[in-house]
């Protein structure tokens, strides 16, 4: 069974320039170096890439920047999720001319208490019946607060313009919850890489990681060690990975992946206010971790 | 000590026409309703405004529409907060001189982990800075997920342009954390109805209610009561607006507060999508709970 | 209405001699004290007493110690909840055999998912129809991870042998829910020393309070401002105790509380094992706030 | 490297009299049947034993039972955490003379916020210096609310008369960073049935599990599939086993399970109070997952 958008992604940080503004110089190099990765496509305007503090221009600034530099055979996937469904419409249309593959519609999540499945359901047929490109899911709980359900996965899997969903937390259960309850072919994508190996393992076809931005190699590699059997392979790679991971992770947050992105040649920056550069003892730790992989990683060696 | 912007508010509802557009109308005739009450003001865009599923223009408009018909010595108080710490600044700006009096500005929210103190000092210090009008905190962490600590409001509480909080949940211990470690005169709104009395009784300086939309003469009631040192009555009063309050609440969400403005002959109608109207077992509850307050409060028994 | 057991009361700690048993002198010299103070009573085996860490025999001992010192008229409550209806039942018996005036039944709360409304109501039922003295429910969510839901106390507050409840926690809308709910006379005690005044504006009929171990006056002094209708008074006092309240509480454990006995003259020692006596920074944060108050409180300044 | 109590068991339900006293002969009967299965042994005296229920002299006859019926090649683990250190110790001791080869100490649990690092550390090491048998660490949060960390485990793995750890939770991370951070030849157990392949694809050694009273060799084919590198098997056999371990699982509880032993031929009876047995629709659904797996599992087939 072939899965639309199978593969490994990276969502791309989104550079500023010292006003302030979209850097797209900056980006077009970041999208330059990974043409050059074994990655299967990017993600732009994700939760990394700092969507939730641009505006509607610079949003499609950013996707028509990077779709320039990114050969069409590579999957451009762009973030087009807001809190409404017209406005979600709205990005998603936009998106698609600009040139996205297919759009990554984040979860609505303001009223909490009112996304349940029924109102995910409609949001997300609504926005899959207007869109001009395939829709994946993107599932966020440690920033939306909010899950969609494994029946509501199994209900949206049925609609033909809704191919795939990203669950970026680490809960197993859930994410063999979903890889059980929608339609065959549906794609299932791994967001966090602390449960990379683990979802992979469970039958996930790829996965969207910052990680990826630094390694992606490597983790090409634990993808192809699992399709190929080698478990022992990708559990080892896995443990080294985790530190690094770690660090990127939300404890320390964009600030340091972008730190990261500095470290190895590409242009990472400093974050949108409110968020703040990490420090200088968060550099050290990246720049350990980033070491230690340096000599399994090609891209990294080079 | 006298206290800015103290008193009771109710934050507007933001009605649609049938074709999904912001209803500037509805909202005129809802805002001439309310200038013939005893509330102290208004709030536009808070989040039972549905602040988060309007466009920049749609905000602006709904601002100018309000301003327009509330009367200058009535306070109007204007939703600008952002993800961004540029976006809120921007926002506040053009709210300033749409003709509002002060800005209401929700924490940022999206990146958690990252929402400490020092971030959001910075954050209010720089939006403070630039707004042309005075500033209040907003913390809703039903919404946001996050809570601004008692540390940053003491500090954020020098700043001769902040003036204020509104803190929306039902914590009466962080209630008091507040109300003790701000500055004199650093004014201390409840956002919740459930322990309105609790708030007032431990100090607040007065509320911001959906509730209030409803039956703003008993809310002032149950304020003055607190004032005159009536606590009986006022924690009388409390326990009769419970139900009411409840129906409107998290559980059904805007869906219900709307429904309720059109059941006292203000216009309410549909909330955005993705949120749905109520069915109609809520809409008899609310009529219920509304009727049993009818006698009490003059707006209503009109 | 008369409520019984309205008043405010201690949670005994329970002293270990230097090998580990339990210490019968000193406890009965600390109930000495406490029988000369304006204390309504005195709680036996309740969180505060180690109760989790005491076996049968010494539970029983403790309770009878504390009886044989405290004159008949002083109230006597003793601590029984078990996780099984029938060790809870068993534990009850023999403590009203020792002579507890009534038994504080903690939720069993090791099957969480399970400790629902049903199973509430028929646990405290055949608790209170074997019971040869009043029970009195407890809702201690910090420890226990459950809530005791209003509507489970609506129906509990019927059974004529359930006289009250003691709620430890500091949400105001479960205890305003707990107050409207239960029958007329039910009694309603605080267990948090940071809602305590927020809790009798509610219309609590008391508490039970470890900081009332150290401040008892000045926590009677609370109470008789509110009955009083001095509210302003109740709620300066408020302040002035948080400081102490939060450094006996949650964060420092009994460890801390049984510090402060030692400081005022009271003999609190160590407590047991797996928990360990606090470091003397904390010991230098309870001396000054414990000084803070020592001019108000004349148990503290003799 | 060699991992002592590597394997799979179950945890033994404990049987009631139609008075409420332990049924020693349908526990002894149990384990007749288990001795029969592929088992590599059995827990006593786990959450699904009721334990919590237990006096301390139906915990030593429930030890003693078991031990009488199971061979000693098989080995007995014995559930033996108290709340106090002295109280585990005891137990500990006991077990060991009534012949359990191992005990599984919970983690004391009642006072959370002291629940740290430092105090389990002193706990496991006081537990493990007097126990005269291995110590194995149970985390259980579901139950407890806390979780040992994994430097916790780190350090604690160090000693010599500490063998292992049971973690009874979802959490991938968590498992892996235990078994990350063990020193090499401790024994990690999985104990959720949910996540059994994800874990043992990480690397556990084994597992405690409830469902593999109901299908022990379904539960060891899982566990050799893994072992011998057919993870395509072990996944597919995973998801065969997620209805049945769920309607076992949190939400009907004990009650669910021991309905389940009775319908394959066990003696399983109703819970202690304050549980309650589950209702037919939950019985009907139990038989309709085991029905699915008969013939599958050559214990349930017979």
């Amino acid at each position: 069974m072939s899965h639309a958008f199978a593969g490994i992604y990276t969502p791309l940080v989104t550079p500023f320039t010292d006003t302030g503004s979209l850097d797209t110089r900056a980006l077009a190099s970041n999208v330059d170096h990974f043409v050059s990765t074994s990655l299967t496509g990017l993600v732009v305007l994700g939760s990394n890439g700092e969507a939730v503090f641009l505006d509607e221009d610079e949003s499609d600034l950013a996707i028509g920047t990077v779709r320039e530099r990114l050969p069409n055979g590579r999957p451009l996937i762009a973030g087009t999720g807001r809190e409404s469904t017209r406005g979600t419409i709205a990005a998603s249309k936009r998106a698609a001319t600009l040139g996205a593959d297919a759009v990554m519609v984040r979860t609505p999540s303001f009223f909490k208490a009112q996304m349940v499945t029924d109102i995910f359901v409609r949001h997300y047929t609504e926005v899959a019946d207007a869109s001009p490109v395939p829709v994946l899911l993107y599932n966020v709980a440690m920033f939306t607060g909010v899950n969609i359900a494994p029946e509501a996965v199994d209900a949206l899997s049925q609609h033909p313009n809704i191919v795939g969903l990203k669950e970026s937390g680490t809960d197993t259960v859930l994410m063999g919850d979903y890889l059980t309850r929608a339609k065959a072919g549906f794609t299932i994508l791994a967001g966090s890489p602390m449960t990379m190996y683990a979802s992979f393992a469970l039958g996930a076809h790829g996965a969207v990681l910052a990680l990826a931005g630094l390694v992606p190699e490597l983790c090409v590699d634990l993808w192809n060690h699992v399709k190929a059997g080698r478990h022992a392979d990708a559990r080892d790679l896995q443990r080294q990975l985790v530190p690094l991971a770690r660090s990127i992770g939300q404890l320390n947050g964009i600030g340091a992946l972008k730190a990261a992105y500095d470290l190895i040649g590409l242009v990472g920056g400093v974050p949108r206010a409110p968020l703040r550069p990490v420090g200088s003892s968060v550099v050290d730790t990246l720049r350990t971790h980033l070491s230690a992989l340096a000599v399994l990683d090609k891209q990294l060696a080079r």
